[in-house]
């Protein structure tokens, strides 16, 4: 059936196309399947208790305030709380440098809204976050890219891809996702100078960054970019301590709970402004009982220790995916070995196509998301992406033994003729 | 200061402008300003302890589920019940036909992401709710207008507006938003007539109906549209009972509580699914936590009873509010009596600017939203909205005399010279 809505109109919903990593999570709620696929956190890791006390602490104390409508920025105690947060970081923001938003992919939907005009070129690394794709195909953008490496995007790439002439850079420095892979500090100068040379400001998204298992912490590109800020500087002219050239986006889904929807926006106070008017069209403001719980749980001193709980288990499980990994995937595979975050990238040989993979895997009831689903173009068959946050380790070995299974018998069945001669 | 974002692009915010409700929003928190402006639900109607014990019901219960990532479509038995409530209103629905939207907001947000390239025409009412505009300015639509009279909507001027071929019409067909109207039945019929016609759809958002006060309930435009389908009419094939000629929009703002930012819509299923994948990249869903804590308050006959409550406290301010405008404002101030809702319009002498009338209300400490800011294009210099639901009938009382007392002032001031000489 064809509705009015679309006999009459050409719908603009042709750019968005299904995000392929929603439609995978329909199957990994079919109880019996090990799913690498999605990105979700450890559901037994939610500090459920401590929501119950907040909830109720909450509700006691503040009432109807909690229930009823509220600005458009954000709970000020919350951005408080994460200006203080970042500050560990050493990034230096006020309150009027934050704005609270539904989720980090509405920071990511905003941008969009507020920069994006249809046929505006967008630089990304290859492979990226597909939500951000997403979020950006619904603005009509188009994609350049450049690949990263096991240190990143490789910015010995980045100036022919700047000479298009992109809009912003939009970079995921740690952990990416989702390679899995760490902006090394040089090419995160190399970065913040490029973005100078070219006038090509820098979305930095960050889910991450806390998530890290087996390095130390490296400096924010929004960081090395105030670093240049010169005592003086016009620029740094009542808009906080920040030269202008990056906007930083994170999240409390993965620290605290993504079934919250909370995630923010750092840049200059004019920017947040602009920002601001923007996220009053789209939904006025972020739940302010949300906000408000969310503060509750993570004040005090909470969510540094929580983090820390969480680093543990994480750890834990990519040691075990990356030693099944060895023992069970059969020669010709490589794999990244992140220093955090969520997710490792694998590459089978050239020959071998990952969407037939899955579907081989899917049989024996392992899943993973195909490498295509994070190239903004075309790209990535023989490849995809492992989550190791969410599966039991008990689980986590049974699935990659499961997956080096069919990678052995696809690698077997299209070997090339050759090598099958040869053997 | 210019930050890189704006020296170097034009940012696409020039189209948006600020929200004056989101601003009078400012204001109305200084404790001492009565204020008419804002649009309010009564904060001590809130069902608080109800709040309390669902949150430790759904913690409890579903402990870390209701804290993980959800689908986009939202929570199936929020939908089933909010399919359950609105079959009491005639409207045939499944969960298929029901996407949850972060406040009703998201829902204006996404239909413009959906529907509107720039220079694209909307028909609304004049005047009309302006976070419509707010969210539709952003995708660059350009708007035609239909005053409004008590009975709504005029369908006798209708014809011509839809002669210059807008997108959609945009309907509040129930005590609309500002000027609590209500839309006569027989108007609804025409309205549907004209969309069959001319081939336009109507985008019929509906807040408030559940608040009425001393009318009956009348059938929405979806009901009516629906009513013209003919057994096995092909246009009804598998997509639900709709004809799909409205999609219908409604939240629990405004009988549950604004701080969850919790809105639905209701269209056929092909429609809903395209809502789905741009809602994907808008914000992947709303908070898993708040529809089921909102769930868990609503249900089992919860949210009747307290509608009923709602009904007679803002019956009461607004019987109120009209019978101390009849007592203090001067002879020449015309105003709406609306059944329902929570808004009424009020209309000065031709001369008498309502932006200088709230300049001198302010000094005397009592706030309303002047008229222009609800008219897309330009108009409404001599009138206001008024607000009845949020301030105790006391202030009510006080914030009207007061108001009739700037009225009497600013009407003797600038009477026409005409008739100060007769005087």
């Amino acid at each position: 059936m064809t509705t009015p809505w679309e006999q009459r109109y050409a719908m603009r919903t042709r750019q968005m196309g299904s995000s392929a990593i929603r439609e995978l999570l329909k199957l990994t709620q079919q109880p019996d399947i090990i799913s690498f696929g999605g990105g979700l956190p450890a559901p037994e890791l939610f500090p459920v208790e401590a929501f119950k006390a907040a909830c109720d602490k909450v509700l006691s104390t503040y009432g109807s305030k909690a229930l009823q409508y509220s600005t458009t920025e954000g709970y000020l105690p919350l951005r408080q709380f994460i200006v203080e947060k970042m500050g560990r970081y050493g990034i230096k923001a006020a309150p009027e440098n934050v704005l609270i938003t539904s989720g980090s992919q509405q920071a990511l939907d905003l941008i969009g809204k507020i920069l994006i005009n249809p046929g505006d070129l967008i630089l990304t690394e290859e492979p990226t976050y597909l939500g951000a794709l997403q979020a950006w195909r619904a603005y009509q953008a188009e994609f350049t890219t450049v690949p990263v490496d096991d240190d990143g995007l490789q910015t010995d790439l980045l100036e022919e891809a700047l000479c298009g002439g992109p809009k912003f850079m939009y970079i995921l420095p740690n952990f990416q996702n989702p390679g899995g892979v760490t902006l090394s500090v040089e090419r995160r100068q190399t970065l913040i100078e490029m973005a100078d040379k070219y006038g090509i400001p820098i979305i930095e998204d960050d889910p991450y960054g806390e998530l890290r298992y087996d390095c130390d912490h490296k400096p924010s590109l929004v960081v090395l970019d105030a670093d240049k800020l010169k005592d003086g500087d016009p620029s740094n002219n009542g808009q906080g301590y920040f030269r202008g050239n990056v906007m930083y986006l994170s999240t409390f889904s993965k620290t605290l709970a993504p079934g919250l929807r909370l995630g923010w926006i750092v840049a200059p106070t004019n920017v947040i402004q602009r920002c601001v008017m923007a996220k009053q069209g789209m939904d006025l403001h972020t739940s302010s009982f949300v906000q408000m719980v969310a503060y509750e749980v993570a004040k005090d001193g909470f969510l540094e220790q929580h983090v820390r709980k969480i680093r543990d288990v994480y750890h834990q499980r990519r040691d075990i995916m990356l030693d099944a990994m060895e023992r069970y995937f059969p020669p010709g595979v490589r794999w990244t070995r992140p220093q955090g975050g969520l997710f490792l990238w694998a590459t089978f040989p050239e020959h071998v196509d990952a969407a037939y993979v899955l579907e081989k895997a899917v049989e024996r009831k392992v899943a993973f998301v195909p490498g295509p689903a994070f190239y903004p173009t075309e790209g990535g068959h023989n490849s995809c992406r492992l989550n190791f946050s969410n599966a039991q380790p008990e689980q986590i070995e049974i699935g990659i033994r499961r997956l080096g299974e069919v990678l052995t018998e696809v690698l077997d069945q299209t070997a090339e003729p050759e090598l099958a001669m040869a053997g």
